[in-house]
């Protein structure tokens, strides 16, 4: 069949996101890329900085394969670079400027990074995290009043021919997971991973042309869920903030019109809480990705009479960003605000690209039921997913076994294909053989007007195993509330053996770099009051007992610190 | 770098369209796939349905690389062989139905088809065909009332296990280009391009969840410009019907509430004509996806006013569709509804899977300038396009001479980066050395109100060695127009010089079977005229000269029977 019709250049391009920016200086030249406060440049213009980036580049040594590192916010030149590190062939590590000067320090060891850029205020960051390594980077400060950046992009040759790339399975960038405790694992994206997942989100999201995007995401979160490299693939406007504030964020939208943003729930009380002088009134609806932990009903709810179009999706950085995406239907144009909602913030169903996702028993490796009840592990697989674990061939080997990605999330697959995260494996509560869902306790607790945020553990229990412990933020103009009448408020809306049998309120959650609540913490401390004290035991008496059950049955995974700490590595969104 | 990041199960998946319907199944299970006449089905059906298919083709000695011929309107069997086929292993060729039985007859030679399906309404048509060959397909005939067609369906196994693609370059279509005087050509099209091509054919034109997609365009074009397959990417409803006429675009349109559909310019004409009776109101916008030929501004204003969102694509069976798409510019929206339709009219930009398009000098074969004037020819290169032509080494290394996939088309790129087609190669009239577009003649000519269709070809002339030929057919109720006024008409519109020398009444172009009009036989035409008659150098006493320039000086193209045969050959939309 397939004499004389090979591949050549006419009929064969590897797939890269770099020809999306080749592509947008060609037919969106004069169109706006990229506004940062007073500046802004044309697509034409962006394709000519990062080609004459490249170019520097390739002056200061850089060959292909060679990891380029950088610390700074979303600023013009962190975009740029997500252009012209690949185009020089080499592979961009954005690094989270939240991490400490230690873990900057072990994977700049890790990487291996060649060059570092620091914007300035991310200077003493960089400038503690150098003192660790032997080996060092050499340095490139971003300056927005000028700086060894734009000296590189001036003196380079925007003509000097760049490096072809011949293999889409090419290494593009390097991400490192969130790791708390342990060291973070780096996450390569593919040239074609990259470009797949790309098309596949613009597609999931319904993008249509000339999109306004707020970087309220950061762009060193899985290169901005893969929305870097979509803008330009868009010929859309990217509007950079330094951090995204609530004054910043509605100054953005108001002043350009946004139309796309993307962020972590946590965004949500910030635009939500926003005190009256920082805000703007949206200039049309918004529409709003979010991810990382479930989106609590209630809090969606505002988000939409706020005038955000939120959709709720799921993934993880060995995903290259989303995975899931909850697609709205029209059918359900016609329920009710909380139905709406509690819909929404399921976790949805696979992103093109993804291939297959599927929620499997552990043990058995089989599909579970679709009956929305039946738990298990959500498994993914596809070419959007990550090449694997830099130098690090055995933990690649062990997140890919058996031909699948197991994400560490227990899910259910609801009748009409949706999954629905129930919970970390690690964060079911196994409550006399019951399973208790942390995060459906969490959504109920979201529901007492006094809450502004909630996260539920398990505490050791005698009689029960575990008993979910609550641990909650008030709203700042609360008036005093009792632990009583929080339990009273869940066991009116749950099932009684679900209430938390302690609540405790703390001035803030602990978290990560990633605003994600740090539940290990919590649970050390759930623990800790448990041995000091034998309140748990007495509540436990006005408590109705669940149906007896073998503890653990249901997920017969190992709860030790091991285990707990390589999940935390494999970081969400 | 590459150490241990190996390709996987987990994280590489050959891309093919046919995962489309694989997660189709999964995630939009019970919506609506197809519906036809009294018929409907689900996603969940559709994909069993092509899996027991898939399972008696295989039964049946069907193995990877065969062709299997189908000859059948917009019905579903046709939508499930282009499913069923490559799940198989086997390779789809949907023949146009519109061919002569000489024609059907070579295809079927040329692509070896081990099977021929064959709806009832074809089967004269095949009848005849067959007794060309010796070496004869085997038939399967497809009937509304059941037939052999549904008996391999019933009879399929649908858990078979099915042959697994290990490389997305294996074939998955082969059409034949519509070929009017020369054996049609044989396009090859892989897993890896079908599936780009129609992801970025939804992105382009933003076809967003839950389209209801009317089968106004053959299947056999392309795949449908890969909507078949989009629509199973897009868990869309696919609205059959064997033939779009008036009467049964509106209904469907109305009746299913049709969003998107496509087709060439000619059915503007039926649904703008259409009589009272056969109309229904539009229950919405309808978008509606054209090209195969420029479409005139005046027919694009008279579909918008209808409540078709109009949007024009260029492309070519060898680019899997549509190449260039008019992506409509917000900027535009303040503009007078002539100068929208004149831009509507333009080809438009790069599709995303591309990689490139480009106008360039055929001689030096560099870009030309952005400058909407300077002409060149539209040449494509990138993953969208076919593998090559079948059994057609020689041809296919023709094709791609330079690593670019030379069109035929003379086009402009405007300063915006928007490429225009001005004419095919052989189109351009060149008189006293000037070029003189005919599309642009036509588009002068549309605006006449008396003018239904136009058609303007070279005709020799002794003193400017070509000058422009007018064939036009004119709307039922006009009354008495003559040779005279539709040339006036012309001069107050457009250069003198450009202004047809002859105008010639008919009843109807000459048409291929892909509705395009068949110039070559209005050229023969012209200069049988020219030579029975002096009209044209009588009337060119009255024209005031071009400057003059040596003929053909811009496109030394030769112009020989033998060039025509081959362009024709390569067929457009």
């Amino acid at each position: 069949m397939d004499q004389g019709l090979r591949k050549c250049k006419a009929n064969y391009a590897p797939l890269s996101p770099v020809t999306f920016l080749e592509r947008a200086a060609a037919v969106y030249a004069s169109r706006t890329s990229v506004v940062y406060g007073g500046a802004s440049f044309t697509w034409a213009e962006t394709h000519e900085r990062a080609r004459r980036l490249a170019s520097s580049l390739l002056s200061l040594g850089v060959a292909r394969g060679d990891v380029v590192s950088v610390l700074a916010p979303n600023i013009p030149a962190l975009y740029e670079m997500h252009f012209a590190v690949p185009m020089s062939g080499a592979v961009l590590n954005a690094i989270n400027t939240r991490l400490d000067h230690k873990t900057v320090a072990a994977i700049l060891r890790h990487s291996g990074a060649k060059l570092l850029f620091v914007d300035r205020e991310y200077a003493p960051l960089a400038r503690n995290a150098l003192q660790h390594l032997t080996d060092k980077p050499a340095v490139v400060l971003i300056d927005e009043t000028g700086g060894e950046y734009e000296e590189l992009v001036r003196r380079g040759d925007p003509r000097r021919e760049l490096p072809e790339l011949d293999d889409e399975w090419d290494s593009i960038a390097l991400n490192y997971t969130s790791g708390t405790t342990s060291a973070p694992k780096g996450v390569v994206y593919s040239h074609r991973g990259a470009y797949l997942s790309t098309l596949s989100l613009l597609l999931q999201w319904e993008v249509g042309s000339e999109p306004v995007y707020l970087w309220s995401l950061p762009m060193f979160h899985c290169n901005g869920w893969t929305f870097a490299w979509g803008m330009a693939a868009r010929g859309g406007t990217n509007v950079c903030i330094r951090a995204p504030t609530a004054g910043a964020m509605y100054r953005a939208i108001a002043d350009h019109r946004v139309t796309h943003m993307c962020g972590v729930p946590y965004l949500f009380g910030v635009l939500l809480d926003a005190p009256a002088a920082d805000r703007r009134p949206l200039p049309h609806p918004v529409r709003m990705l979010t991810g990382g932990s479930p989106p609590p009903p209630r809090l969606l709810e505002k988000m939409e009479a706020l005038g955000f179009a939120v959709t709720h999706a799921y993934g993880m950085t060995e995903a290259t960003g989303p995975a899931l995406v909850c697609e709205w239907r029209s059918e359900w144009d016609r329920l009710s605000p909380e139905r709406k909602s509690a819909l929404r913030a399921r976790q949805g169903v696979s992103v093109l690209s993804l291939g297959e996702a599927d929620v499997r028993d552990p043990r058995t490796r089989g599909s579970v039921a679709r009956d929305g009840r039946t738990k298990g592990e959500i498994v993914l697989r596809g070419s959007s997913l990550m090449k694997g674990y830099f130098k690090d061939a055995a933990a690649t080997e062990a997140a890919f076994a058996g031909g699948w990605l197991w994400t560490g999330d227990v899910g259910v697959v609801h009748p009409d294909g949706y999954v629905e995260v129930k919970d970390r494996s690690k964060d079911v509560i196994i409550s006399g053989g019951e399973n208790i869902s942390s995060v459906e306790v969490e959504s109920v607790l979201y529901g007492h007007p006094a809450v502004a945020e909630a996260a539920v553990v398990a505490m050791p229990s005698e009689k029960w195993g575990e008993s979910p412990c609550a641990f909650l933020v008030l709203h700042d103009n609360t008036t005093a509330i009792t632990e009583e009448e929080i339990v009273a408020h869940c066991k009116n809306n749950m099932p009684h053996y679900m209430a938390p049998k302690k609540v405790l309120f703390v001035e803030s959650l602990p978290k990560s770099a990633n605003s994600k609540v740090l539940k290990y913490q919590l649970r050390a401390h759930a623990r800790a009051i448990c041995n000091s004290s034998s309140s748990t035991t007495q509540m436990n008496k006005n408590t109705k007992p669940p149906p007896s059950r073998p503890p653990r049955s249901q997920f017969p995974r190992s709860y030790d610190n091991t285990h707990e700490t390589e999940i935390l590595a494999r970081s969400r969104l």
